[in-house]
């Protein structure tokens, strides 16, 4: 199918929209939606916020009556179905559009293609597929649960040149720089969830809330209200006392423990805490299978995990990450020191975990390395960011 | 002192023919010059090889007569002394130029300006400091030798991600792409010596000779027959033959063994080979203070270093490393495999070597990370290539 220069960026500027909603639409996708009449753009919308309107309501309402006959751009297929809003399709078949670009498909099987077939009933012309690699990029995690039903990976690390993330002795404070650590916060605020455990609340106080987002980062609407990421602990010894920075702000903790152990009680905490039995895998730890099918449940689109290099080598080597972000230090800390990741040993090349560079920026005097597992199943997709 | 846009790209095109002579021109330093009049490029030469005639002199020759009151654009300050050839300031007095424009002066502190001050007591109008910048990164090598007595020194190592350098079990073959591998030739062919240790030349029947030279790397005049850089050998323990590989093919062979010890009686070999006694430092392992010192009485200007975790270590600790180079591959090898480098434990991340990013590229699937360490003394630079 071709499609014009004009489409293109027309395209390009409704998936520029849906980008605005990234810290605050999940467990929603990101979608964004132009009406263009005459060469002209006369309508701009973007999903901001689940139980609010859908981009197409926004550009509608923008383009008033002038939306008939004019083509509207979407990133993602209109919806046919009746949930808290009226079907997408249908307004825009009430709105007397005379043509519709999508980027992509409904990802879901068993609905996609059903807005399409409201529109073309309609007679209205409707062309899909421009850009779908960029729309497809503006939602890892919401594509992840619907094509694979569990939640997309990211496994953050913080290292040295040479591969270690921190001293002998422990000390990593601080490995990366300023602009690095303030980047993490654009990644966990994109997140449905952000994965530890309790050594690392433990060992480094960590909060692992959002905070410090940047103002340009910050889309009207979320600037008050930033959403706080569910956040997953796996303490399967119950470490943790509900004393923690961990439990006095931020999201609401799932606190993983082993199953055939009572609830623990904890101290009194200002967030909500729910207690969550796992089985013991045959590694001896909790099984990360099982969290990620309850995770699945609960609609959780990403995971942002941000933990050592034990959990890291177990999620590498049970198939359950999909993209690594390595922000790595210009120092080298010696062969002594931590390393990034605990694999075990193995024998040929042929074994070891094999990755894809995706993207490698510098942040501040650090490096950015993304890169996808070459076994993850799903296309290499990438987060937003304003940089 | 301010130049114009046009001065800016005839010495932008100067410092590209300087580029041409990258293989061939050590000891001496890349230098490119360009004749302008009236706007239009009327002389174009370069250093092609040692012995043979300066950047000027070809750049003269190619504008004849219509040199007399032209714009000479020359990337180092022209020679002011009787060497193999005439000093190229007289050259372009005699040509009657009216106007020479010095991206930098002769690093050597007992020459610098004489040229310039032939060319003012000749009424010639003369500028310098254009691109100053750029002109340094053509010649690492020479402006490190004659402003610090020292050689540069690149380390070059492949690592995986998490920084390891081979499995357990000692394999390593191969750990980066043939792209990343071509490309090591280019920095080879680029330094005066290339340096490494009888175990990686055992290990890895390492010939470090060039070869694989991509045609369009190669000027006119190295197709033939590249310059093929001294290969020096650390075996303080005598363990080479002299039959490896390293000896059937290459440039000369500079052994190095310890002081104390009968030079050994080798195998006959193919290529000279010269042994030389170095003391044993404080730390158990050859003088490498000594040995540079020697190399810079041989006019060796730059190190391409292959080897170990150890050397590397050393060289670092030593402060005689000036630039990392790490080609990383997208790979992940565990805790138990080799470390990038050994350098003893720390106690605190201000007790590191830290370094500067200097440029991150792919090549191929790998990464190539340059960077600086923070304590060399010489401005960063960098050498040339073709991407």
């Amino acid at each position: 199918m071709l499609f014009s220069v004009a489409d293109q960026q027309h395209m390009a500027e409704a998936i520029a929209l849906a980008v605005k909603g990234r810290f605050t639409t999940d467990p929603n996708p990101n979608v964004g939606a132009l009406i263009v009449k005459d060469q002209k753009i006369i309508g701009r919308g973007y999903h901001q916020q689940a139980g609010q309107g859908h981009a197409e309501v926004y550009a509608l309402a923008e383009a008033g009556d002038n939306a008939a006959g004019a083509t509207c751009y979407v990133t993602l297929e209109p919806c046919a179905h009746y949930g808290r809003t009226p079907p997408c399709a249908e307004a825009l078949v009430k709105a007397g559009v005379a043509r519709v670009v999508i980027a992509m498909l409904d990802p879901n099987p068993l609905v996609a293609g059903k807005g399409v077939a409201i529109l073309t009933a309609a007679g209205i012309e409707v062309q899909s597929g421009l850009l779908e690699s960029d729309a497809r990029a503006l939602n890892p995690g919401f594509l992840s649960r619907m094509e694979r039903q569990r939640p997309y990976v990211w496994l953050k690390m913080a290292a040295s040149l040479d591969g270690r993330t921190a001293l002998a002795n422990g000390v990593s404070k601080w490995l990366t720089s300023p602009e690095a650590r303030a980047d993490v916060q654009l990644f966990r605020a994109q997140s449905s969830a952000i994965l530890s455990t309790a050594n690392t609340v433990l060992a480094d106080a960590a909060s692992l809330t959002v905070r410090q987002i940047q103002q340009q980062s910050i889309t009207p609407l979320a600037s008050g209200s930033l959403r706080q990421p569910l956040r997953i602990i796996l303490d399967s010894k119950q470490r943790l006392t509900g004393e923690e920075p961990l439990f006095k702000q931020g999201g609401p903790v799932l606190l993983c423990y082993a199953k055939g152990q009572a609830a623990k009680v904890l101290a009194e905490t200002d967030v909500a805490v729910e207690q969550y039995a796992l089985a013991i895998a045959h590694n001896g730890r909790l099984a990360l299978t099982e969290l990620f099918a309850e995770l699945h449940r609960r609609q959780i689109n990403s995971i942002w995990t941000e933990a050592g290099s034990t959990l890291a080598g177990e999620l590498m080597q049970q198939g359950l990450a999909d993209e690594l972000l390595i922000y790595q230090a210009p120092l080298l800390l010696g062969e002594q020191a931590q390393p990034l990741v605990r694999l075990g040993e193995y024998q040929t090349l042929a074994q070891v975990p094999k990755l894809h560079l995706q993207e490698v920026v510098t942040i501040g005097p650090d490096l950015r390395i993304r890169a996808t597992f070459a076994a993850s199943t799903l296309t290499a997709t990438a987060l937003q960011e304003e940089h």
